[in-house]
C-alpha cells in the first residue's frame, strides 16, 4: 500500500531514532547533546503538562477505598459509563445513556474494538492520510481491506470528500475522522463536519470519529463534536482521558455508540470524579500551553527554508511541516532527515512517512517553550550545515 | 465441540444467575435473602480478602511521583519486567532476564498474547477440561483448533497424558496446563509436572502454564513453576498479580519466556515494590484463609448427600464438586440445578458446563467463613427441598 505506513510504525521508528542517538554517547556514556523529542504525542514528558490534583486524588481515594481491586465488568463500572455518557452528552444536542459508552483500555483499544465490530468478507474502510497507522494495523489483524483519501493541506487539511465518494463501494463499511487532527493540528468547522456526515449518509456508511484530541481546539474554529451529526448518520466516537487530562499511561478509553435515550444517577470512582472535578482552568491552561508552543513552532518553520507549513495549528499536539528536498545537499527523503537530525542534532521528529506522507515531517508540540526554541536553534544550525550552496543551487537550475 | 463451554462463558452465566435473583425483590426493591456468590473468583467481594499496604502505597507513591502517567513501553516498563524477572526466579534453577517478561492487561490478555503467537494455518491446541473457557475463546478468535484433554478426579485431577498424546499430531502446537488449578482446586506435584514436560518434549509441543494462582498451594504439595522444567521443554509462563495480591481489578498480567539469561537493576515504579517488599506474612494469611474457606467447603459437601467432592482443595479459589442427579426430585441437569438454586436461595454456583464438565459446580471458596457457611446451608436446605423421598427412590431403583 503507498504511502501507507504498513511497514513503520510510530514508535517503531522513533525508537530506532532514539538508539540512533544513543550510540553518540561520550566517554562516561553521556549523550553529547539533550535529546529534545518532538516526536511522540506524550506531552507527560515535559513538566509544563502535568495532569490536574482532581485526578491524581481521584485516583488515590479509589485505591484506598479498597473497592476497586476487583474484577470489573467487560464493558466497564456502571458509574464510569454514567459520567462519560455525561461527560460527551454536554456538547451533543441528545443525551446519551451509559449503555452507549464502552470503557476501553485507551484510545487503542477503541479502535480494534471498533475495527473488529465492522469486520466482515469483503469489507472495507476509507482512512485519511496521513492518519494514524493503528487503524491500518488493526484493520489488516482483522483482513478488513483499508482505502486511503487524502487530507488537503492547501485546504486546512479538510477530508477530499469527491475522493471518499470515488473510494466507496457497497463493501465499504465505515469513514474514519480524527478531529482535532493528527498528525495535522486541524480542527474542523462545523459546516466540513456536517459535509462529512451527509456524504457518509449518501453513501450508507458509518463515521468513525476518532476524538482523542477532543477539546484541544486553540485556534479560531471551536471543537465540534461528530456526535453533533448523530442523527443525520451512525457515528461511533472513540476517545480518552489521555490528551485532555494528559494521563496517556492510564490507558483508560472509550467507544460510544452515538444512538439518543438517557438515564443517570451518582457515580463515586476515580473517573467519575475526574469527568465532573477538573476545573476549567486546568484545560485553559493546557491549551495556552499548546497554543503557545504550537505558534513558537509556527514562527520557527518560517524562520528555516527546507521546511514549510502550509497551516497554523489550530488543535490537536501535533502538525505536519512539508520539506523542501531541493534544497538540502545530503538528504534523500524525510527518514534520512529524521535519521541525519537525531544523530547530529539529538532533536528527534517523525518522518511523514510513518503516517502516510513521504517528505513531510511531524512535529509534536506537545513540549515547552525553551525545549521546542533549543529544538528549532539546532534544527536551523542542521539546515545551515546541509543547505546547498547558492552556487549548488543555480547548477541544479 | 462437546462440554467445551463454547456457547456458555463463566460471566454470561454468571450475570444470567444474578438477574434471576434480582426479580425476586420486595416492593422496596430490596433481596429477600442477601446474595452469596459462590461462582466468580473475585476475592475483593471479601473483606477478609484485602490486599497489602505495600500494593496500596506503591501505586498512590508511583501515582503521585507524576512520573508514571505517560505512554510505557508496549511490552512494560524496563524495570516492571526486571523485577517480574527477579520475582519468578527465585523460584527456578536459573535466573530470568527483563527481556524474557511482557507486560500484559491480566492474564487474560496474556492467554490471547500466547495464542496469538501460536496461531497458524491447521494448527491445533490441547486444552484441560475442566478448563477455563478463555482458552477457547481466543482459540476461536485465531483460528487455531481446540482438542481437550481430561483432568483425572480419580487421579486429584491430574492430566491424562495418554490422552495427551493420543490428541497430539504434527499441527499440535502447545500444551496448556492450569497450576494451581481452576477450577478443580488442585495442585500438582514436582513428578507429575516432570511427566508434563516429558510427554511435551517428546510431541514436540510447548507448555503454556497458566499460573495465575501461582503460590496460592495450601495443601500438602508445595507450588512448583512449570518452568523449572524450561531445560526440558520450551515453557510460555503466564501469571499475573490478581489472585496473589487479591488486586485482579488492576490488571496487571505478564507472559514470560523461560529462556535462561540474566542480568537485573534498580526498579523504582509500583510493581518492583509490590513484588518485593510485600511481606511473606500476607502471603501466609491468604493461604489460611483459603485453606479454611475450602475445608469449610469441603466438610460441608460431604453433609449434602447431592454433591460430592472426589479431592480436598490443595490450591488455587475453586473447587469441582459432582452434583447427583439421581437424588434429586425435579431438577434436570447443572445450569437448572444453579438457576434455581439461585431464585430460591440467592446462592450463586457457576454450572460444570462453563468450565467443560456437565453435571459438576465450580464452588469458589475465595470468600469468608460466614458466607460460606450460610452459603452451604442454604444449599442443604434445597437439597432437602429437591431430594427425592425415600419412596420415590426406590421407585426409580
Amino acid at each position: 500500500m503507498e504511502n501507507g505506513g504498513s511497514t513503520i510504525t510510530i514508535k517503531g521508528i522513533l525508537s530506532l531514532l532514539m538508539e540512533s542517538i544513543s550510540e553518540l554517547e561520550d566517554e562516561e556514556g553521556r549523550c553529547v547533546k539533550r535529546v529534545i523529542s518532538l516526536g511522540m504525542g506524550d506531552p507527560t514528558l515535559y513538566s509544563c503538562f502535568r495532569t490536574t490534583q482532581v485526578s491524581l486524588q481521584a485516583v488515590s481515594d479509589s485505591l484506598l477505598s479498597n473497592k476497586f481491586h476487583g474484577y470489573a465488568p467487560t464493558v466497564g463500572l456502571p458509574q464510569t459509563r454514567r459520567a462519560i455518557a455525561e461527560y460527551l452528552s454536554r456538547d451533543l444536542p441528545y443525551k446519551l445513556s451509559q449503555d452507549d459508552v464502552f470503557i476501553t483500555s485507551g484510545c487503542t483499544q477503541a479502535i480494534d474494538v471498533a475495527l473488529a465490530m465492522l469486520a466482515r468478507p469483503r469489507a472495507n474502510i476509507l482512512l485519511p492520510r496521513p492518519g494514524f497507522p493503528i487503524y491500518e494495523l488493526c484493520a489488516k489483524f482483522r483482513n478488513l481491506e483499508v482505502r486511503y483519501f487524502d487530507l488537503l493541506p492547501e485546504n486546512g487539511w479538510e477530508i477530499d470528500l469527491d475522493a471518499v465518494e470515488s473510494l466507496a463501494d457497497e463493501n465499504t463499511v465505515a469513514l474514519v475522522v480524527i478531529n482535532p487532527g493528527n498528525p495535522c493540528g486541524n480542527v474542523y468547522s462545523y459546516l466540513h463536519l456536517m459535509k462529512i456526515a451527509e456524504t457518509a449518509k449518501k453513501l450508507g456508511i458509518l463515521v468513525i470519529a476518532d476524538e482523542v484530541y477532543g477539546h484541544l481546539a486553540f485556534g479560531s474554529k471551536p471543537f465540534v463534536p461528530m456526535g453533533v451529526f448523530g442523527s443525520i448518520v451512525p457515528v461511533l466516537t472513540l476517545g480518552s482521558l489521555s490528551k485532555r487530562w494528559i494521563v496517556p499511561g492510564w490507558r483508560l478509553g472509550w467507544f460510544v455508540t452515538t444512538d439518543p435515550s438517557g438515564s443517570f444517577k451518582d457515580p463515586k470512582a476515580a473517573v467519575p470524579t475526574i469527568l465532573e472535578q477538573t476545573d476549567e482552568s486546568f484545560f485553559k491552561k493546557t491549551l495556552n500551553s499548546l497554543k503557545n508552543s504550537s505558534d513558537i513552532c509556527y514562527d520557527w518553520i518560517n524562520e528555516i527554508p527546507c521546511i514549510d507549513s502550509s497551516h497554523r495549528p489550530e488543535g490537536s499536539m501535533a502538525m505536519m511541516v512539508k520539506l523542501n528536498l531541493s534544497l538540502l545537499e545530503d538528504i534523500s527523503d524525510d527518514i534520512d532527515f529524521c535519521f541525519k537530525l537525531a544523530r547530529e542534532e539529538s532533536v528527534i521528529l517523525l518522518p511523514g512517512t510513518a503516517v502516510g506522507l513521504k517528505n513531510w515531517l511531524r512535529i509534536t508540540f506537545a513540549a515547552d517553550a525553551s525545549s521546542i526554541e533549543e529544538a528549532f536553534k539546532r534544527i536551523k544550525c542542521f539546515y545551515l550545515r546541509h543547505a546547498k550552496t547558492q552556487s549548488q543551487t543555480i547548477v541544479d537550475l
